[in-house]
């Protein structure tokens, strides 16, 4: 099976899971509304790259441990999406969840994929006793705080920002959680695929404010410009369009360089390189040309 | 060490880990804030007894399962009481976390409760990484989509409520938590234990209606009459004042037969007796003598 196909089926099981039995039929729908039609799926689609660079010798485990982490992005999604946050209206082209169920039920929903993402490596544990407990340390550790995505987005609350940990929380730490629990997933090591993980956050970032400065709402699937209108940090507003997308450049190639030494070392550092193009928006990567 | 520090003590533990690093200072202290003062802390005590009765021979995986239902419970309270639910001014006799940090802060504070819960029991995998997984598997399924307490809550938003699973979820789901985890932590198995958490559960309820009916706000520590204001079932509406203790009574001798046979089945059997006896608030008991 594709890695694709993959992630798609592990989604639909994970909602399948969370909507058995006597469950009731709003959140249940809400659920599935936050996680399908999917964005890129990229969190999972590196985890599954790594964890195949790695050998893949336990595949449920590496697909629990792919859709575990898009699981609680996507609950950051929705609890993000709500008015106490940024207020957002659209995300992925249709109603953010609270404007399509409400508040009640989004900040339900959010707290349901929270849970979910962590039962799902529980029942995958069967593959690895040892290897899920590590997995669901890593799952904890860049979700929750004082070092995941609750704690980036708890630095928006505070009045001096810490800036290089406030982007490394609330940017990398999924992408940290990506690499490192792939390696984790096929038996290998966490830490020296932490700064894999680190880059392409890094990397991610300079490519969303890009797409923030360049694309229009439509194109986004969800408000533009909105780095400017929030004098939210950019490295476009920092170094301009030309010196954003060079920045860009010499983050990746540094993410390729820390790749650790595995089989599938060339394969891994090919994906990175093509998912890369495809992060940068049209407009940047002709002006860049 | 007794029962009520061996809670403490691991609260402060749990506190800690959560405010290591460069963590951002008001969403560490918030953690706090919603943890401290406790309150009875009467899921963890009860996890506590049964690993207790079922021998305890891994006493700090017991520790782990109390103190992450705790953590649980409390991130259901700080969620519970946000504008988009119950709109809670108080919580625990002082400001409601979200009037004292905001409500952004609430809402992570929250979600980094829920996530601390399944990290203390992955940090006590070290002990037994069967017995861990066990435990985060039931975490999770009594505290997520469908049987947890976030489907119980889910429940409040649909017209037609299914009222046994909503009871079941909603209040009973962290008591079954209580009794199974307890049981798991000390390598018993879990299914004979849930009657027991499931039939805690409903004397807690109606144990809370009848406080809600006949306390003030400043006995609870928090806005009393709620049930006849917001037209909630009730034992209390239902039976009268009497009709609500007995069925109180009766389900306390349906819970005490419940018990497995363990080597400290006496002792348990008392310590919920005392439980119940401090659950009734006084006008009641003086009613039913």
């Amino acid at each position: 099976m594709d890695i694709s196909a993959r992630i798609e089926t592990a989604i639909s099981r994970a909602i399948a899971e969370g909507q058995a039995g006597a469950a009731p039929p709003k959140l249940a729908s809400a659920l599935e509304y936050a996680l399908t039609p999917g964005g890129a799926r990229i969190r999972p689609t590196i985890c599954l790259n790594v964890a195949r660079a790695c050998g893949d010798d336990k595949p449920g485990l590496a697909d629990a441990a792919a859709i575990s982490i898009e699981l609680i992005h996507c609950a950051s999604l929705v609890h993000d999406d709500m008015p106490c946050f940024d207020d957002a209206d659209i995300r992925r082209g249709k109603p953010a969840l609270h404007k399509a169920y409400g508040e009640p039920l989004a900040l339900l929903t959010g707290d349901s994929l929270i849970v979910a993402g962590f039962e799902v490596l529980a029942r995958a544990a069967h593959h690895d006793c040892e290897r899920a407990i590590e997995l669901i340390r890593i799952l904890g550790q860049r979700t929750g705080m004082p070092f995941g995505i609750c704690a980036g987005q708890g630095w928006e609350s505070e009045e001096k920002i810490d800036l290089s940990a406030y982007h490394r929380a609330k940017t990398g730490a999924l992408f940290i959680a990506a690499t490192s629990m792939g390696a984790v997933a096929a038996g290998h090591e966490a830490e020296p695929w932490e700064e894999l993980g680190d880059r392409i956050g890094e990397a991610f970032q300079v490519a969303d404010d890009l797409k923030d400065a360049l694309l229009d709402a439509e194109e986004m699937g969800k408000p533009a410009g909105q780095d400017v209108a929030n004098a939210r940090p950019s490295a476009v507003t920092e170094l301009g369009v030309d010196g954003a997308v060079q920045r860009f450049k010499d983050i990746l190639s540094g993410a390729i360089a820390s790749i650790p030494s595995c089989p599938g070392e060339a394969q891994l550092a090919q994906m990175v390189r093509m998912m890369a193009e495809r992060l940068i928006p049209a407009p940047a990567r002709q002006a860049a040309e």
